[in-house]
């Protein structure tokens, strides 16, 4: 199976990175809208230029997007979807229906299969809550993200006047997950579930006091949350938070028996040490699924709830049900 | 849809509750091996003799054979794939690839779709090895049972002489559990990972230190773990040990990165107050997937590792799309 990356950021190193353990796999090169010469990749494999891609329409058997979910991904993947198997990690959850159409479309008139939003949030966290709704439909759900770094946050702070550099770490309140895990199924406001630290780079004297006050009063990213903002020097930024860690849990509480008098909790867990390349190993075991079904016939735009689980394995459908089963 | 329940110990009573909280299933009715007339079923659902299974061919869309898996699934579960779709939770392993076999015969040969070893482990705990597996190809997993109520371990205690009654428990050894928690990868011996506490009703002038020798040497059973044996009333074993609680959790820990560098743990828990009911939670929404498997034309033998989480679940694909993912 013969794979090309497309965008080479964190997320693109990511699939480099990860394909590597897997014995099936051919990473055939990497494609970016930057200057080829000046992109240098981690393993050696070739890097070529985004524009060239339909040279290898013959040659790539799943193209892995590694763009932006906010502008990039939206036009390349239903572009792309017209050449290749593609597969995206489309996150913005709103416009998750107007994505698939539109891949799906795409898609189908070449007789390509796609899947798009996978990683693990949308993604295994996605696919979890389904499992435990359809085995326990009489309960509730619960996510909770982190102890990790939120991209989103980290820019929206990089953008305030006076600003250098910025980290945010989503924090989830540990009694809230503390009373879902002990069976309990409250009602919690945005605040009750998780905080916001804040590790910031200030300009030489800048309004310290300012930046703090616009960070707390930002709405939607910070206004709805206890927010603690900590300025720091560029060198310990550097040091101490360099990494991007990130992870979660999705908690179901549901009831059985007769009067519901049976409790039962179900809960998935992820502790990464980096949000990028755990993404990444994610996308590489769907890109596999993804080949699988398209040579089956099996066209069109998925998500991960259309896979199933023995698609995504090197093993084969005997090694698994003697070894995993 | 229409189900039917073969067989109506714990398991199928679970499966009668669970099936309230799904509104696509209508259960037809109890089939038991037992008097009809001697059954009273829970909801007044209608029961019948296990002969005249052959008169709901045309009448049930899948039949849960709720039967254990030392005597009865070995002969129930083929016999029943002729005329019917059929689910069963079928957990001795090592004979798995076996019975596989002869249920997707019996099954291809007449047209039906089945599905064994489903449940939470085999079941559920067998998808997260997968899951985790696939994306984490670098990397080690772990499963730990407990603390929950061994049935098996339980009745080799009822065999021994001089007992009337005893429940032992499965417990996970919290240290080995927070070792794996926090990244590492220990080979645990069998004593490591787990220990047995049980509870032991004696017969009236029975020798206990005789009957609890017995149980820690027990081959297979205990010798092989820390055993703790503790002798109690037959109102204390009633009064305190009457539920079958289970859970346990299967994590695993894997590297990426170009130097191995990042470390990362999936976990998957369940806290079960009641082992057979959340057992039958699951049989019920593997049973819609073989429905629709079925209505598709996908027919033999299948596994959770077959099963796309979408089938698992009464929503559509777009209202998953919106919800879920």
């Amino acid at each position: 199976m013969r794979i090309g990356i497309y965008g080479y950021g964190n997320l693109g190193r990511g699939v480099e990175c990860a394909v590597k353990c897997h014995t099936d796999i051919t990473l055939v090169g990497v494609f970016t809208r930057r200057d080829p010469e000046s992109v240098k990749t981690v393993s050696g494999v070739p890097v070529y230029h985004a524009n060239s891609i339909a040279d290898f329409k013959d040659k790539i058997d799943v193209l892995i997007i590694c763009g932006g979910s906010a502008t990039d991904l939206p036009e390349m993947t239903p572009a792309l979807a017209r050449d290749f198997n593609v597969i995206d990690s489309f996150d913005t959850h709103a416009k998750i229906p107007n994505h698939f159409k539109r891949v799906d479309d795409a898609a189908r008139e070449n007789g390509h299969t796609a899947l798009i939003s996978s990683g693990w949030d949308p993604g295994l966290f996605s696919i979890m809550r389904v499992y435990s709704e359809a085995v326990l439909p009489n309960g509730k759900d619960y996510t909770f993200w982190g102890r990790g770094v939120s991209q989103g946050h980290s820019d929206a702070i990089r953008r305030i006047d006076g600003v250098l550099d910025a980290r945010q770490y989503t924090v989830p309140i540990e009694s809230a997950m503390d009373a879902v895990r002990g069976g309990r199924c409250p009602e919690f406001s945005t605040r009750e579930k998780h905080k916001r630290e804040c590790y910031v780079v200030a300009c030489d004297g800048a309004d310290t006091a300012r930046i703090e006050k616009e960070i707390k009063e930002m709405p939607n990213y910070f206004a709805d949350y206890d927010t603690s903002v900590t300025f720091v020097s560029m060198e310990e930024l550097r040091a101490n938070h360099a990494g991007l860690p990130h992870g979660g849990s999705v908690i179901r509480n549901g009831r059985t028996g007769f009067d519901d008098e049976n409790t039962h909790t179900v809960e998935f867990s992820l502790r990464l040490d980096s949000n990028p390349e755990f993404t990444a190993s994610v996308l590489v075991a769907y890109a596999r699924a993804i080949y699988r079904m398209h040579g089956r016939g099996d066209i069109g735009c998925k998500t991960v709830f259309d896979v199933a689980p023995a698609d995504l394995s090197m093993m084969s459908a005997d090694e698994l049900r003697k070894h995993l089963l």
